[in-house]
């Protein structure tokens, strides 16, 4: 039994693959606005800090519940 | 039993990948157009909070879902 | 039996996929709109709302199923 | 048999990711026609009401299908 | 047996998704178009609707073979 | 058998999306077209007619070998 | 035995899906040209029926097999 | 055994999905030619047509090892 | 043991999706290479031709494949 | 019962593959940000750090989820 | 046990595929590169030459391996 | 058992896969970069290598897992 | 027991689909680099025997693993 | 136990297909970068070193991985 689950947290852990590439894709555009706007880059780095958040917010659900796989389905 | 059942919630889990990139996508260009137009950030911080919460929002169904299966199911 | 619902349940949750990268492309532009026409703010985030609300839904369908999966089928 | 209703159901339900997709991408542009126009605005929303109508009708078939297979194949 | 027939409605009722989003890439051009053409309306709507119709016509496809599929396979 | 055969006709139904996406992309041109040059909307919904009857040809395809699975080999 | 030719035949009807999208690929690059040159409009469309016979042929391929399928391996 | 034969011959009928595509590419800017320069359109169909032909040639080997399949391994 | 070689020579013939879209884009730009250079068409079609056999080479590969997977292994 | 806990975790470590491609795109960018404005690399730098590290961030929870599936479910 | 090994090599000569693409593409710039330079005709055939025979190699090493696993482990 | 965890271990490695694309994106973006600005070729190489150290390290994540199964799970 | 190894010598050979689309793109660009600057077509020829040569490295480790899989597993 | 060890075996040298593609578009654009500055050559051959020797790493990794899989598991 303590296989399959193996297999199910791998599959939850996946979920920071959607995060990592929309944090890459948003600090593509945050170096891309600082080199343009140098001046704006505290609210650029606000905005992005925010985003990437929330971004980020998915990947931990991910790994929660992948947690929560190994530890309550033991 | 609660292998299937680890699967389960972990492909619920991977609802937060359309998240992770979708708010990856907005935070791109919101820098973008803070850096176009610093005077507009409040009214595109207040926009991009706005899409990103309903594309969080997305992400903890996923979640919710993930952590029903893992309560209820066992 | 329940193993086989859970998987099930996960698949309907997964429908909030695309909701979440539609909004967040939805969002991203709004934002590069309202950068480029600050005063129509209103209207854009008129649209933005009408649009995200609409995509919403279709991850709510998902989530809605998953529900009625997990109630009504276990 | 349940279970592999329960499969059933969650793969029609995934339906509501094309209209997921497609009403971000109608919403995205319509926000930036907005911003290139705002005097059009009514008819861009109009425009905007149909397709996405069209689009969620897509998803509302997909809900449709799996509430029916919950509700007459169980 | 009802359990595949659930999973055969299923995959039919997903064809769904290519209306979806190639109405969405259809209203988004139509929005900018309206906003870069504002008189022709009329004309863009027209065109607009001519091929949603045709779009929806296949999700319907795949809805009504899910039909026949939930009643005739039964 | 009855089953089986449900999952073959889920499959061709699936043809549709192709002729969805398809016809999509066509319209999302051809309003941008009518945009352009309104006076020349004769023409471009002539061929735009051209191209989606075939390309809703592919979709009726898939929905003709859908109903002939269903009745022929139940 | 039937049940599995079903699943074949669907997969081969499924080839219309190439042919869909490059057929509306094809309208949309046509209506634009019409639209940039309406002169030509003759050449143009002789050019895309041209294009999408041949497109369209091999949707008929796959729709043939299937037919073949259905009725010589019965 | 007829009805594994059946899956491959589908799957061989498959491969005209690349020249559906393939074709529908290369008619799209065959046509914008054509409007760029209508004058050189002999030229532009010659290339056009040897392209095709060629495209096509993809789809039919796959036609022919479909039937090969249906008749051979029967 | 006819019906998995079946399915073997299927996923042969499908080496000619690469091929086929391959050439469609070759032919694409070529079309649009000659109307930009009429007078260069010789030149562009021996280039045309020299990519066009390269690559219509992939897909012989695969047909051969298949042909041998029917007659060797039968 | 190894073997399957050496699938999930393979599976598990997979989440870098979207950090991987994310610190990529976040990085290019950042180089052509440099290059256009040279004077501003230490902004530009400390926004790629703070975005790859909440990247990398999701390729560890996968690393972490992998070790612990290997150590805890051995 | 001819079965098993006739997918293989069928999966082998799938490798194909991507020199199909990859031709293709260098075919479809060459073209380009010819009609905007064509006094540089000789340079541009060599760098084709040399870039599509190696890719044109990645195709033969899957072809050598097909025919390896048809005659070796027959 | 052992193979089992022979496809786990490549699964594992895999990982390598998204930091091959994106430390290609990141070299090609360098390399444009340094031929705008050559003269700061030193503060582009400087960030090229951090983003590719930190791209680098997921693709031994997996290595790393993949060492693990190998040993520790024979 | 030889028939899976056919498989897994399979899989090993679609390594070279990476090289092959790679390649392409690198030639690709490699011509219109020569049509651009026909006086550094030498260097334009090494920069692309670079790249190539170290693509189709990994192509060939590839037919490396598949050729040792079918003499020494065997 | 040596056919399923083939498989793990091939999927690890899969790995090459990211550092293929990846190697591919950082070539592409370094002949163009040399095109367009060919002074810098020096300064982007490096760079593209740099960038090819790090991607051919996971190339290696993933080689390795399937050696040792091959020698140590057999």
């Amino acid at each position: 039994m303590g296989a399959l689950i193996a297999i199910g947290a791998g599959i939850a852990a996946l979920t920071g693959i959607g995060a990592g590439i929309g944090i890459g894709i948003a600090t593509s555009k945050a170096t891309e606005a600082i080199a343009r706007q140098p001046e704006a880059k505290g609210d650029i780095n606000k905005a992005l800090l925010l985003g990437c958040a929330l971004a980020e917010a998915t990947a931990i659900y991910g790994f929660v519940i992948a947690i929560m796989i190994i530890l309550f389905l033991k």
